[in-house]
């Protein structure tokens, strides 16, 4: 990415192992992540043209002398994260800020092969090649599914329980989906888009609200006897967005915010008296990864379903303007 | 209250039942509140003359048609918040949020009788008269207990722990003796005032950290092998403690906050990138109570220490000054 709206496919030289706890991949697909539309649209600045992407499921290339769980032909993924998966962050189940955490995002994983840090951390093997309908599936653990689940998580979704989800983006929709993995009894998708309220009902979601604001938030308090929703999943990141969530959410309740927060500050007397759980932030994909790879490989779920439109990596610009002009819900990269 | 600085004690017409649902108690005893210091000293805008107080034990005298579970002669404790203890959000434990809440603060306890709405679902006996040291620690159980102990259950305090604890107060104070009880492995108090320090070290703190804000942050750092503690609880208010409660969380721990936010705005981007849990509010004392009131019958716990000063209600003037001026941690006063 060159600059806002401008994204190129270039030849850069390919990676090579720099560290012996790396690996290299050959990319079997990659995408467009919601956040990657943050600097195309000019809301975050960009330092000069940069590689862009950290979405990935591929095959191992080649690895450093000290990995030890995957070797070259393995089909792994791997979060947006790279962690060692070892230290007390880690351990406890917070990958995405591992001590020693990188920024797949800093490398970039559109292309058609990418260095992977602390490979032995980050990278799951999913044991065999899968299924070539299948990989979209894999390719959204890496982070949407692995995001809308610990937004899920986070916002306590479980049996018993009523969970608004706020975004409609592949992360929302996904939201939706772990809800009801989890258990939830009721889901209520905040949608206005037709396709993305079919999706959201395919997922699991059982209301669709298409009011936003505090419209919306007085719909999800009618829909659950005054009292606010017991779950509610932030996935967008604006001030709006965020009140929005924690306003529909009924006191002692949960909100698992997971939308990369842009300008937002929150309100200390309105969050004090809403007596929510807050949690969120960069979803610790990594801790996920086992479960979401057997229930994709198991067929349980179908998250690959997201994406709306794959186009070939030489194309990477056309899926960037899709998403921006929300005419895809997200875009998928063929290498 | 008749504005900053001037509190009058002043005949009144005694309080009467109400609503069939109403008791009135005779106070045993009363005190002032860390939050009564907001008005007095002019940082919250005070319409007229104001009732003050909302933390009470006493006996009570008359009650309502309606009420079934305290009767005239029976020692009770309530919480600052009156709640039905029936509606969804009182049985999922969050009675300060109760559909009915009624707040005690606008009727006054600081006074010789009060009348307590919803008095079954707000009163709870302790089942005969209490030994008279024994009632600075069941009025502690009104508030200041019951609020450091919702903040270390927010901060997730328990074996294994180390909790952190922003403000010295008699809620800090209590919050260090909270964590203890719950099991946690060491606690930071973080005072720069000996004789608090000193308290903080008896309630079971394992560490006293003097330093503020950045520099305070550093130092629970450098106490935890740079992560952080697990469980922080702030119980200030200000911008500054919330921020250093917040950054001296680990990634995934749990921040417990109850200070009653002033002029507080939470930066979204940091806090997404910190990964904490953020819980607090005004305090479901009223969950609490069957607990503390066995922990205080027992003599297991003697939060009645945070009680430095001793007046008659008539000297409560002398009581807000004190507390103003730290030269008293908390006042009680003696109807």
């Amino acid at each position: 990415m060159y600059g806002p709206g401008d994204v190129r496919v270039e030849h850069r030289p390919d990676p090579a192992i720099e560290q012996p706890t790396d690996a290299i991949i050959r990319l079997s697909a990659t995408c467009v992540c919601g956040s990657d539309l943050w600097p195309y649209r000019g809301h975050d600045q960009l330092d000069g043209p940069a590689p862009m992407g950290h979405e990935y499921v591929g095959i191992v290339e080649e690895i450093g002398s000290a990995v030890r769980t995957v070797k070259p032909g393995d089909f792994v993924i791997g979060s947006f994260f790279a962690s060692d998966n070892t230290c007390e962050i880690c351990q406890a189940g917070y990958q995405s800020r591992c001590v020693h955490a990188e920024l797949m995002g800093a490398i970039g994983t559109q292309s058609e092969l990418a260095r992977v840090p602390l490979a032995d951390g980050t990278l799951v093997a999913t044991g065999g090649m899968p299924e070539a309908d299948l990989i979209p599936s894999f390719l959204a653990a890496s982070d949407v599914l692995g995001t809308g689940w610990f937004a899920a998580v986070a916002a306590a979704a479980g049996p018993g329980k009523t969970v608004a989800v706020v975004g409609d983006g592949a992360v929302g929709l996904l939201g939706v989906l772990a809800a009801k993995q989890l258990g939830a009894e009721r889901i209520i998708a905040m949608s206005r888009h037709e396709p993305r309220q079919q999706l959201a009902l395919e997922y699991g979601a059982t209301d669709i609200v298409t009011e936003r604001g505090d419209a919306g938030v007085a719909r999800i308090k009618e829909l659950t006897n005054g009292y606010g929703a017991h779950s509610v999943i932030e996935a967008v990141g604006t001030q709006e967005a965020m009140m929005q969530a924690i306003r529909a959410t009924r006191p002692g309740g949960h909100v698992g915010y997971v939308g990369v927060a842009h300008e937002v500050a929150l309100p200390g007397d309105e969050l004090f008296f809403s007596g929510v759980h807050l949690h969120g932030g960069p979803a610790p994909v990594r801790q996920y990864l086992p479960t979401l790879i057997d229930l994709v490989s198991r067929r349980v779920i179908d998250p690959g379903k997201v994406f709306d439109l794959t186009l070939p990596l030489a194309d990477a610009a056309k899926a960037y303007e899709a998403m921006d002009q929300r005419q895809a819900i997200k875009a998928l990269l063929q290498p």
